[in-house]
């Protein structure tokens, strides 16, 4: 039994205090303890033993917690060894590793996840939990009481019997900035599209990033933004502030995004709980198929695209998938700023933006309008691309500029981008049939993107016959260290390659 | 990109910085960083966010690890976000998960036991790892590669061509003394058998534990080890403090303590590469198999026989095992006082010791007296029997407590044990038919073993017939407080079934 004295620290995750090892070496087969003050017992999330900053008499505790405890500055509190876990679902996690064909039922998850969302379950228990779904099965039932207890977790927003759509992307294709075209094509045909998303969590530039490097703002209210889409009919926003589905937010950032797990359930369950607490009723969901995707093959696909169907009939969306060409970059643009510049100007001058870009931005924008029954079957691309060309796109993405505190009248050379450069510049005379999405991305975020919105790639050709010497791309960034680091990215794979071009050499 | 200045504090595990949170909000789903200094870069293993404690421009590293990159107290360093693990063995880990069939090669075993040794996996890497090994199969090959590697982790003895021999038992039967019974008849056989274990840590004693409570020291140096055994053949000791497989010790501490994890593979490496590090030859291995023990049934326990027989002749040691009965506490006393005082009577008196206690300890005896050839096959257990009935285990055990720093005159009364007493009574006539290990262990637990040497249960009666308000058991404990906690617990379970008592009344 060890007694310490109150120090006030601000802790994350909150239910953790912080102790000096040096206190406790006996101890330290004891991961867990419980904390006593007057006669009270509360069980403590996590431990973390750091000395040097803490008497070894003193056990620092947030705000939060010591109210929870009821304790002050100074008070004398006892830690208490325990052997059992803090948490009530743990057991659940194990009950399903351990006994073959067990199927977690709507209380189990509903605890589970309550408990993610609340910081109990410990991140090495969560990891159990999200390890462990790779070797399971999970039937429907269970991944669409899962999306509904993250659904649950956090904020939803209500849209009063108003309709909702959106369009969401699997993802792992850079340059993919389609939403910026799609939204004002889908709210200039009137149907409601607040698209909403994180910021890019291993890629170069999310949707959101891209269109906070337009000058808009990214982060309004739940009042705000359903205010903002009556009004537009479309926004581009990002959530993270928002604590919707604070669950997933939990596990990308304890579990997924440290590990680089994303099981096939959790993955569902985390794209369609987001649309749930939006109130989505229908969505185009795009799975980038190829080389260096999530989705390596057609097949994969195919049933993807057939369970998410099936999810989104048991959830009351309606949901229908464009399976699309991914193993080449969106565009010619990589980074948020490059990004921006390069969906601007299509929205102004279409008629000259890549092929790439307009045939996915009006493919993806036509099923929507073709699922609301603004378009009939087989005609919806021609009349997303109408919608593009005749100028309504950029004039309804002009008011959602506006309504997001940006200049309406922003022009693609007023978009600032880095002023180191690199340019990467063809081998040998040839026809480029391959680049490679994954080496494109790793040097992208090496320049910078996109935390460094002005830092990216920018390719002068794409698949196009290529003289030797020519540029093929530009790299961009703010100094020189970030610079030689996207070049070493460059230099360690193969971003391009050239027919007939020598691949190694043993 | 985050500038700091350092400060010095001292941090578990070394490669750890910590980090006001406030001072990094936007970056939150960075959790890798890495740390820059004079243009040198270094991977950062873990990063604790608190906030109270340091300054925002701080950043808290330690002195192992400041000297690792070469900075000073007040130095500026900067914090670059990286995507990608710090770790090297951790895409090893990744690829036995996604590719179904991969076997880990030697290398691939030495670098995740290396990672996981210098604290380069993060708890959450190294809870993957051990969360995969439930659902994966694991060859004998792949097994022995990880028993070497965790064995090559620390120090190892080398004892000069002696041979060695050892004792040791899977566990999870409470008042399991016989290690304190068995080390002096084998040694008074003339054979070396330093036993050495690690303290309880779900238990409500251990060997280790048990030997301390008779007033022995059981921390000692290598070479103090190697000095005593060549003097008395004989010694208990603990290893926690020598750097032996430490792999072991960070797993058990980082994930399987705290997760309550023990897929089969790592726990027999962790059993034999303890053994391959202290020189064994020969061991005789206790398999408790019953209602409450790690290994539920015979099939099971001969299973688990085979599987040790097979790696041991892989390694070099030759194994057998003994299923024995598990599902009650062997002998009488449940915890580290009330143990020393019931193996230390059975020592001096054996024909007066309970005879689960001298049964379970004769016949494992004797097994290793037979594999040395000191006894023909089939006499092993009597020989054993004679050298404990003759006095002579008593006058080695006196030996090894005189060479440990204790008292070789010490008697069972002088063992004290707590002074808070709570008598179980008998609720009906009958015949007890089934003591409850867990629910035992739990409620030993509660009062204070295994930290409180004097905390723990006493059987006055054990399989017997017994009348209503016979006391079957004592509880000891230090204070009110503890003794409450382990009633707590004995009301929770059902310690003690009598013949036809009724179980549950719903």
């Amino acid at each position: 039994m060890l007694q310490f004295q109150v120090v006030n620290v601000s802790i994350e995750p909150k239910d953790t205090i912080i102790i000096s090892h040096s206190a406790n070496k006996e101890l330290f087969a004891e991961a867990r303890f419980n904390i006593v003050f007057k006669q009270k017992e509360e069980r403590i999330g996590h431990i973390v033993k750091v000395d040097g900053l803490l008497e070894e008499n003193q056990i620092g505790i947030s705000s939060w917690f010591m109210k929870k405890l009821g304790v002050r500055k100074g008070s004398e509190v006892i830690l208490v060894p325990q052997s059992k876990s803090v948490s009530n679902s743990y057991s659940l996690i194990k009950q399903k590793m351990t006994q073959p064909g067990y199927s977690y039922g709507k209380a189990d998850i509903d605890e589970i996840i309550n408990e993610i969302t609340r910081e109990i379950l410990t991140p090495i228990e969560s990891s159990v939990f999200v390890t462990s779904m790779h070797y399971q099965n999970w039937s429907v039932n269970e991944i669409e009481y899962l999306t509904r207890a993250m659904a649950n977790s956090g904020e939803k927003i209500n849209w009063d019997n108003g309709i909702i759509f959106d369009k969401h992307s699997l993802g792992g294709v850079p340059g993919n900035k389609v939403s910026l075209l799609i939204v004002p094509i889908i709210a200039a045909a009137g149907l409601m599209i607040p698209k909403t998303s994180s910021r890019a969590i291993t890629s170069p530039s999310g949707t959101a990033d891209t269109m906070e490097a337009l000058g808009a703002d990214i982060e309004f209210t739940i009042d705000e933004i359903v205010e903002i889409v009556h009004k537009t009919k479309g926004l581009i926003a990002w959530t993270g502030g928002l604590n919707m589905v604070p669950a997933d937010e939990r596990i990308i950032r304890d579990v997924q995004f440290p590990l680089g797990l994303d099981p096939e359930p959790l993955m569902i369950a985390s794209v369609l709980s987001k649309k749930v607490a939006m109130g989505v009723k229908f969505l185009v969901l795009d799975i980038p198929t190829g080389i260096g995707t999530k989705v390596t093959n057609m097949e994969t696909g195919r049933r993807l695209a057939h369970k998410f169907a099936e999810l989104g009939q048991a959830l009351g969306i309606r949901i229908e998938s464009g399976i699309t060409y991914g193993s080449s970059p969106v565009g010619h643009a990589i980074g948020p700023s490059l990004e921006a510049k390069e969906a601007l100007s299509a929205l102004i001058d279409p008629l000259h933006a890549s092929d790439s870009l307009i045939g996915k931005t009006t493919s993806l924008a036509g099923i929507l309008l073709e699922m609301s029954g603004k378009a009939l079957r087989g005609t919806g691309q021609d009349f997303a691309y109408d919608i593009l060309t005749s100028g309504k796109a950029y004039r309804k993405f002009q008011e959602i500029l506006e309504a997001q505190n940006g200049n309406p009248n922003i022009k693609p050379e007023d978009i600032e981008v880095g002023t180191e450069i690199y340019d990467y510049l063809a081998p040998q005379n040839g026809y480029i049939v391959e680049l490679n999405n994954k080496v494109l991305a790793r040097a992208s975020r090496a320049a910078g993107a996109p935390m460094d919105k002005r830092a990216g790639i920018h390719f002068l050709r794409k698949k196009d016959s290529i003289k030797r010497g020519e540029v093929i791309f530009r790299v961009y960034a703010s100094n020189e260290k970030r610079l030689d680091a996207a070049v070493a990215e460059l230099v360690k794979g193969h971003p391009v390659t050239i027919e007939g071009m020598l691949l190694a050499r043993e």
